[in-house]
């Protein structure tokens, strides 16, 4: 009945993945040895990762197909995730470098590895400057495999073109909400609830639920030809699920447990990232709280005593139940339409697994 | 007798762009207005540029056609230059973040702008630190832009899969050769010159020569049906030239006039840029003097007296006199090599002069 069990499709991704490390190193051999840490550090930029995105594109794929899936189909799909994967480890490594960001899934962040490897082999010059260039150039790296990847992937399928759409969107996009983002860490922020959510929304679309559950949906369901009101519907139910599943992110970057999120507590505090969950405090807080949330966010150097004392204001403000609710208010319809919606099986159970564990309250 | 004149190049992969920029605007159009500075400043920061890249890959396409030139691949070729001229407003933004360099062609680098502007309206936390940000984020926004557009030119082209492995294979050499680049400014220098110098010239292959002349020829080249046999053939006129480009390059890098480069004067030496030319100096200077080479070179708050010290150095050693000769070595055969190949006129009369240009003294 399913000829490409659930369990394969990790596998068949970090098998794509690992066919294009090898692919590259065989390329950048007349360029020497001196390339290969740089490679190894490549291939260690998308180890470890859920590889969720990858999973929302196979399975709508595999969801939206009218027939049963061949071979070839099912290698095109694994391939696609693997380029989003890829993508992923590239926006991730700029990332950190932009954020001044330590660790990532519980290990050195990449500006970080290289900058430890300048200091043990005694390099000259500026250690933490010669990681952070690194880091930019393994992000460009892990950016144009991404795109080879895809390139690649699509070349011959039916349907490439249109999926291909969507990822450009998708890197764009992407781009321009991490700008968003940024600018909205240094402007002003506290005195505007309303407005504040607006632009936290704004970019929780833009830089996160498209990103991570729309658009894969979307490539996926283009891959397998489906018809605009399908991909519509797709990508309505990804929004709807993206939004959520960024909420709930925003919940752990503010109370979760370092452990689960390979990432130390309170870590969007001291990144100062102007989420919903914050606007919905300072709604709610009291002007002492509000002037203590604005002096305190964002400063690299919060000691946990400071992080607790933010938390506790968020916690106290009542913001929290208020995005447990929007949380419910997006994903619940979202999931039921997803349900109901006429899709192939057993993809369509595995995709409700996959919106239903990325909203839940224990990942 | 030839209906796409010299002077309409130019004009033709500005317009590439600047309809590239307003598909992008209208694109992001629904993430609001505060977007828009940052496309803005995408902008930017391919306004200026000497389009050397898009003209090589131009001409090399109607140098290699065995017909007459169609307006639908004169459309297609330029577009193609104006996804090269992207790709390098992208490795520009990144370039200058990790130099930390405050110029680029004559006006502030993206992230000085970035860090300006960050000022000019009073917004809060670190504004060189956002500037960073903004600019990391421009380059990768730009690094999107040059594959989509080199995408969607060569979607309907004829011999696109063969002119997009080509471009392909740069984007990834440039991030690893730039690498290598960065690498060598941190590890040992100047104790053994014969080894700096084959790291030099290895990383003045990968992120210069080929990546400003050889593929760019060989993208055009290959846009045009060339056969193996001819796409070597420019391939090796376009190292070749490349090399003495960057040769070039390199003595203006300590000698050049600010007003011919847009940059400050020696600011190879305050990068501490690793060159063929300063291995050479390595080999035949003075012990003291390489010592002080060893010492400054790569200092960021070195003075003009100080430059003009080591500059003095470099002058005294005989290595620009030995970086001339290997100029004209280089050059001198590939630009007689491609005056007698068997190539369509007058595309191959402009190529000649392109590569003269590239590689003459007063430039």
């Amino acid at each position: 009945m399913n000829p490409f069990p659930p369990d394969d499709v990790r596998a068949g991704v970090d098998a794509a993945l690992a066919a294009h490390v090898a692919r590259l190193r065989d390329e950048l051999a007349p360029l020497g040895p001196d390339a290969a840490p740089f490679v190894d550090a490549f291939e260690a930029s998308f180890e470890g990762g859920k590889r969720l995105r990858a999973a929302f594109a196979y399975w709508s794929w595999r969801a939206h197909l009218s027939g049963p899936p061949t071979e070839e189909g099912h290698r095109t799909a694994l391939r696609v995730g693997a380029a989003l994967e890829l993508y992923q480890a590239a926006a991730l490594a700029h990332d950190d470098v932009m954020d001044g960001s330590d660790t990532r899934r519980g290990r050195p962040s990449a500006h970080r590895a290289f900058e430890a490897r300048h200091r043990a082999l005694g390099w000259s010059g500026d250690a933490a400057r010669f990681g952070e260039a690194a880091a930019i150039l393994l992000g460009d790296l892990a950016l144009v495999a991404a795109e080879r990847e895809f390139g690649d992937a699509v070349a011959s399928a039916e349907h490439g073109l249109a999926a291909r759409a969507v990822f450009d969107e998708l890197r764009t996009e992407v781009a321009v909400g991490q700008y968003l983002d940024v600018l909205g860490q240094v402007t002003e922020w506290g005195s505007d609830p309303a407005a504040d959510e607006a632009r936290a929304r704004n970019v929780l679309r833009a830089k996160s639920a498209r990103y991570s559950v729309e658009h894969p949906l979307v490539i996926g369901a283009a891959l397998a030809g489906a018809d605009r009101a399908a991909r519509d519907r797709i990508g309505r139910i990804g929004l709807a699920i993206g939004e959520a599943f960024q909420l709930r992110d925003d919940l752990l970057g503010v109370f979760g447990d370092p452990a689960t999120t390979g990432k130390p507590a309170g870590d969007d505090l001291r990144e100062g990232k102007r989420t919903v969950l914050l606007a919905r405090t300072a709604a709610r807080a009291s002007a002492e709280e509000v002037r203590a949330l604005r002096a305190h966010l964002g400063r690299r150097d919060l000691d946990p005593a400071a992080i607790a004392e933010l938390s506790d204001i968020v916690a106290r403000s009542g913001a929290v139940t208020e995005v447990e609710a929007l949380i419910a208010e997006l994903a619940d319809p979202a999931l039921a339409e997803l349900a109901a919606a006429p899709l192939a099986e057993p993809a369509r159970s595995v995709l409700l697994d996959l919106g239903r564990a990325a909203v839940r309250r224990d990942t």
